[in-house]
C-alpha cells in the first residue's frame, strides 16, 4: 500500500526500535511485503534464504534480522523481529476502522448503482455506476467497485489474507500478517451468492473486466483473474495466483498459490492445478494433466485386470 | 415464467424490432427458454443445429435469426439477435424491483412462521405457516416457500442463474442470459447455512418434500430435487438437472448439468457425476461407477507394482 | 447439555408417556446422545444392536423401545419410540427463543469487542474481550467465544446438526433429532468468511486455541478442533470428529464423521479422509494414503503402458 504522506526511516526506526543503516534522511513512501514492493517501499525480510532477494528488490528500505551490508542508495532496519515491526506499522498507517452503520459515510457510491437492504459498505469503498449489490453482501473498507458491477447476497469483498508466520515455540503459534492490500472489481463483472475475494496482503486482489464468477468461489490474497473469465461454483483459488484472460474453470476445482494459468485455458470439474499451466489447452484431474491424457490413462487403468490374467494366468 | 395478462405477437415484434411472419393476431401468455416451452410461449433460438428443435417445440412464437418456413399455427419473429431480443423482453416484462427494506410489503408471509433479525424476504415471495427463517438469509423476488421450512444462515434463495451467451468478439464476452424463473421449496424441507439455490432461467428450480440439506450446497437454476433427498455439505448440483426421490449425496459431491440421478441413488463424498446415472445404486468416483467397481479398480491399481516385478524382472 | 434443575425421572416418564422401570426417585441432571453421556444424563436407543452399549454406559436415565432388566442403579424409561421421546424433551427444556433485535439483551459483549453492522448475535451468546465479528456474521443462541478472536462476514456459528433418523414408512422420510449443544470458540481463534460451525446434538463442537480457518469451511456437529490447526478453504469436516493439535489441512479436503487426525498430521488439497490418521505424517489422495505412496501410485499408472507393449506386443 501507499502511505498517505511520506514518513522518514528514522521516524519508522523509532516507532519498531531499530538500528537505522545507510541513509538516515530516506523518505518511506510506501509498504509492501516482498512480492509486491517498489522504489520508496518498506518491505521487511527475516529469513536468511531470501535476504539477497529483499536487499536487491526494489525495496527502498528493508527491515532486516541481521547485520549486513547496505545496498547503494538504501536503509537497512535490523531488529530482531522484522515481521512484528512491519505487522505494527500497518496497524500503525492502516488501523482497524469500526463501522457504525451499514453504509458508511465515506464509500462512494455511483449513479444508477442500487444497494438492497441488509448489504454492508465499508469505509472508504468505491463503487461505480449502474452496479447491483444484493441484499446482506459485505464489503470491507477500502475495496474498489467498477460500473455494471453484480454482486449476489452474502458475498464478502475484503476480508484478510489467510496468511500467518508460524511460531513453534509459543503457546499460540500462527501469528498473523496483518493485510493492508485491497479489492478491485473492474468493469462488467458478475459476482454470484456466497463468494470471498479477499484482500490483498498489501497489493490488490483483482478481478477482470467481464469475468464471471458463480456461487461459493475462493479468490485468495493477491490474486489477479483476467478478462473474461468464467468460473463456476465451489472453486477455490488460492493466493497471488494468476489467472490469464478468458481462461475457465468448471466446478470445484483448486487452483493451488503462486501459479499462473494461461490465457484461455480451461480446467474441467473437481481438478487440482498445483502448478502453472499453459493456455489454450483443456486439463482434467488432481493434480491436472491435459483432458485427453487423463482420459488415457483412465482407460489404461481399466486394462490392468486384463494384463494381469494373461501374465499372471488367472483372473 | 406466465405472462400476468396475454400480449399480441405484433406488439412483441415491434417492441423487439422483428419482422412477423406467420398469424400476427396470436396473443403470447408466457416467455420462455427452450427446455421448459408450453403453448403460448414465446422463445428463442439462434443456433442453426437448434433451429428445428425450437420450431417443432410447444413454443408457439418463435425469435429467429433467420427467414424459415413458419410452422402451422405458430408465429416467427426474425431479428439479427434473438437472444438479445429474448433479454429485453425478460428485462420488460419482469423488471427488477428494488427493495427498500428487509422485508417486502408484498411478501407474504405464514402463521407461525419466524423470520430471525437482518432476513431478507424479497418482493413477491410467499412463505407457509410454521417456518423458520434465520438472521441473515436472503430470499429473492417471488420465491415460494411452503410449510415447516426452515432455512438456515445466510443462505441464499433465488440468485440469478449462471446463464451466459459467450460472443467472442466482444470486449464483454459474456452476455447474460437474464432469469425470470422462481425458486419454490417444498413443505417440510430444512435447508442447511449459507447455501445456494438458484431461480430458473425462465422455468422453477424446485426442492422436493422432505428433503433435507446440509451447509454450503449449491443448487443450479432449473434443477428439480425430489422427495426425501439428503444432500451434505459443499455439494454442488450445476443447472437443469433432476434428482429423483430419496437420492443421497454425500460431501462434496458434484453433479453436472442436464442429467438425472435415479430414485434412491447414493453417491460417495467427493464423487463427480458427468452424466446420468440409475436409481438403487451406489456410487464413487470421479468420474463415478459403482462403488464397488471403484473399490476393485483401486485394488488393481496396487497390482501394478507386482505386475511390473514379474514381467520386467525388477521392483 | 446439563438441565438448570434437576427434574424427577416420574415427571419425565409422565411427560413422554413412559413406563418406569427401576429407581423412581432418580432426579435427571442433563439430555444427551449416547456418544456424550455422564452420570445423571438421560440418553436415549431404539436399535437392539445399541441396546447393551447405552444401558452400561454413562447415563443414568434410558429411554428405550423394548422392557429390559434394568442395570443397578439406574431408571428405564420405557415407549414405543424413543427417538421422539428425546427430541420432546429436548424441545422442553431447550425451546427456541424468537430473537426481535440483531444483539440480543441476554448476549454478555467482553470489554474491547467490536461487532461490525448486520451481525445477528443471539440470545445467551457470551463473546470475550477485544473480538472482532465482522459485518453479517451470524452466531445463534447459546454459542461461547473466547478472547482475541476474529470472525469474518457471513460466518455462521451454531446452526443445527446436521442429523435425522429415517423413516421409511413415512411421507416424509427425515425425522429431525432436534440439537441442543453449543459451539465453543477457545481464545486467539480466527475464522474467515462464510464459514458454518454446527451446534453439537447435545455437546459442544469445539475450535481450540490459536486455530486458524480460512472461508468457506464446514465443521461438523460436535466436532472438536484441537489447538494451533490451519485449515484452508472450502474444507469440510463431518460431524464427532477429532483433530488434535496443530493439524493442517489444504483446501477442499473432505473428512469424514466419527475419526481422528492425530496431531501434526497434513493432509494435501482435495484428499478425502475415510477413517483417523497418525498424527506426524502427510496424506494426499481420496481415500488418502500416505502422500509419498500417492506420488509412487501416480508414478505406477503411468508405466501401465510400458507393461502393455512387453506383455502384448503392440501399443
Amino acid at each position: 500500500m501507499q502511505l498517505e504522506s511520506p514518513v522518514s526511516v528514522q521516524w519508522i526506526a523509532d516507532f519498531i526500535g531499530a538500528r537505522l543503516f545507510g541513509n538516515p534522511d530516506q523518505m518511506a513512501t510506501g509498504i509492501n511485503e516482498i512480492h509486491k514492493v517498489q522504489p520508496g517501499d518498506i518491505s521487511f525480510v527475516d529469513f536468511e534464504k531470501y535476504y539477497s532477494k529483499c536487499l536487491n528488490s526494489a525495496a527502498t528500505i528493508i527491515i532486516i534480522n541481521k547485520e549486513v551490508e547496505v545496498p547503494a542508495g538504501k536503509t537497512v532496519l535490523v531488529c530482531d523481529d522484522p515481521f512484528s515491526a512491519y505487522v505494527s506499522l500497518v496497524k500503525h498507517f492502516k488501523p482497524f476502522e469500526r463501522a457504525t452503520q451499514l453504509i458508511s459515510s465515506t464509500a462512494v457510491i455511483g449513479e444508477g448503482t442500487i444497494i438492497q437492504p441488509g448489504a454492508f459498505i465499508g469505509n472508504h469503498v468505491h463503487i461505480g455506476s449502474n452496479c447491483l449489490i444484493h441484499a446482506n453482501v459485505s464489503i470491507y473498507d477500502g475495496c474498489i467497485i467498477g460500473n455494471h458491477v453484480i454482486i449476489h447476497s452474502g458475498t464478502v469483498l475484503g476480508a484478510d489474507a489467510f496468511y500467518f508466520k508460524r511460531r513453534k515455540d509459543r503457546a499460540v503459534q500462527y501469528d498473523k500478517l496483518e493485510s493492508c492490500g485491497r479489492v478491485i472489481i473492474k468493469d462488467d463483472v458478475e459476482i454470484g451468492a456466497l463468494c470471498t475475494i479477499d484482500k490483498g496482503v498489501s497489493g490488490d486482489t483483482i478481478i477482470g473486466q467481464g469475468s464471471k464468477l458463480d456461487n461459493h468461489i475462493q479468490v485468495g490474497h493477491g490474486t489477479i483473474i483476467g478478462r473474461n473469465c468464467l468460473i463456476a461454483s465451489h472453486v477455490g483459488i488460492a493466493g497471488k495466483t494468476t489467472l490469464e484472460d478468458e481462461v475457465i474453470l468448471w466446478g470445484q476445482v483448486g487452483v493451488n498459490k503462486d501459479l499462473t494459468i494461461g490465457k484461455g485455458a480451461v480446467v474441467y470439474a473437481q481438478s487440482g492445478v498445483p502448478a502453472s499451466i499453459e493456455g489454450g489447452k483443456t486439463y482434467f484431474g488432481s493434480p491436472v494433466v491435459e483432458a485427453r491424457e487423463k482420459m488415457k490413462e483412465l482407460g489404461w487403468i481399466r486394462r490392468i485386470p486384463i494384463l494381469w490374467e494373461r501374465v499372471m494366468g488367472e483372473k
